[in-house]
């Protein structure tokens, strides 16, 4: 039996978390980072590891430093989604002979513009040839404060959802370019009690039910108050993914002061309440349009 | 211009270290791990990523239970070379559709089995397919003491070198099943004063230059002395690679007890001396027969 006959990727993402943690995993696979002790009392490290693969998750002719920057810059939003400070980073580059060198120093450049961005260090990493296409797989670790980290797991019956930023048509360039919320998300869990955060890069229509099935509870969306980028549908908005823009769920008698300190704080960047958390009972798609997969 | 018109590795390995260095970084790239802040004072956070490619790194037919233990083996012997205590770690596996089933979860046998050897807790990782040979790139973090780290740099004119294991001859098996020296590298820095260390990865031919270097010392070696597998020459003991045996420098004046010692404490495990760091002026190829790429 090959890989696609039983879909790839449930069965490599079975296997993930199998290991055995040891005394000092606070949270393993399945959260956006990895959460273990630091040695240092009120503080934790945040792991985390991602891979952009040629042909799989961009094309040959996307300009390199752009495909750097994004392979950067998608960890550190796991950062964001739990509010965690990054800090080091490790770089593997695997990248067949025939490519030109300028592509690669294109590459590095993207990299390293992301790195020094968020203050974060290269440290190391490892480079490799392949008779294959290309390969950028980047580690970074950081640190977040004991009583600071968000996960996905903490949404309350009540609690209301906000989403930062616009949604949907990533493809046309936002996935290559976008910022991960790391300063807006400090923010968040610096002055507010935040029950659940994660980043969005599959979609609201796939990652809002993780959360909710994280948290034990349901949850309702107002289709109409999502935040559209221009040009797209509410359907583009629930469906395209990599937006990269953080989905939080708050006590609903936060939410007025959080809104009118938010826009003093970030006046151009949106933040939109799009519904709530409910019992878990209420089915969760009603107010969603039928149809959409991940919704099924 | 093509990576392989300016040698691949070269210009790789130019663009890895450029990154600036922030506050944290005690050694970035360039040793055997990064070492950076863990926020606890006293103790050090070790970095370490590396990847095998297939057709690159191991052939297709190579059975998969093997190359995990190979994949996770090889960032473990690069703590052993500093002394470190692997803790956690992230696990990359890149595999084709077409891929048979088993042969990802014979794989991941393996690197579950050096995980659990070495008390390593897999806490995360990341999957995708790809259009061309499978990738495993396991990240790893864990920690050593402020006073018990080693790197390359701390040999001194007049130190003892010293290779644990024998030497040579890996490609028959020893590179798919070696067992890092992760207990008696610890065993040495809690016993005594190891100046300068690292794992034996590319040979002791490229190796050692490496350690002097970083050192900034001479050697000379008494090949005659270099404990080989059985059936090598001394030839391939320098020049074949991959045996992750630890080549560390000593004050000669513990020479004598760390030998008593250690053959008490691992009965099993040949400890040789093979030489001695010298003042730079004195050539370090003196001892060594011609003609070793290494050695140019």
């Amino acid at each position: 039996m090959k890989l696609r006959d039983v879909g790839e990727d449930q069965l490599l993402e079975q296997l993930l978390p199998k290991s055995e943690p040891n005394s000092g995993v606070v949270l393993g696979a399945g959260d956006d980072c990895a959460l273990v002790e630091s040695g240092k009392p009120g503080l934790l490290n945040l792991l985390k590891t991602d891979c952009l693969v040629e042909g799989i998750h961009f094309a040959k002719n996307t300009r390199a430093d752009l495909v750097g920057w994004k392979a950067m810059a998608r960890p550190l939003s796991d950062f964001a989604a739990m509010s965690g400070l990054p800090r080091f980073a490790l770089v593997t580059l695997i990248v067949p002979a025939d490519r030109e060198v300028s592509w690669v120093r294109q590459l590095y450049r993207g990299i390293e513009k992301a790195a020094r961005k968020f203050e974060v260090a290269v440290v190391g990493g490892e480079t490799s040839g392949i008779k294959g296409p290309a390969v950028i797989s980047i580690s970074v670790t950081g640190f977040v404060e004991n009583d600071r980290w968000v996960d996905r797991a903490g949404g309350k019956t009540g609690d209301e959802l906000f989403v930062t930023g616009r949604l949907g048509g990533s493809l046309r360039g936002h996935h290559l370019k976008f910022v991960p919320r790391i300063a807006e998300s400090r923010w968040l869990t610096e002055n507010f009690r935040i029950h659940a955060m994660m980043d969005l890069s599959d979609g609201l229509g796939t990652d809002l039910p993780r959360l909710a099935r994280a948290s034990g509870v349901g949850f309702e969306v107002d289709e109409t108050a999502l935040p559209l980028n221009r040009g797209c549908t509410i359907r583009s908005a629930i469906s395209d993914g990599e937006d990269y823009e953080l989905l939080f769920a708050i006590s609903a008698r936060d939410s007025r002061s959080l809104l009118s300190r938010w826009q003093r704080k970030f006046p151009k960047i949106p933040l939109t309440k799009i519904g709530r958390l409910n019992p878990k009972s209420k089915t969760q798609n009603r107010k969603f349009p039928g149809g959409y997969v991940h919704f099924k």
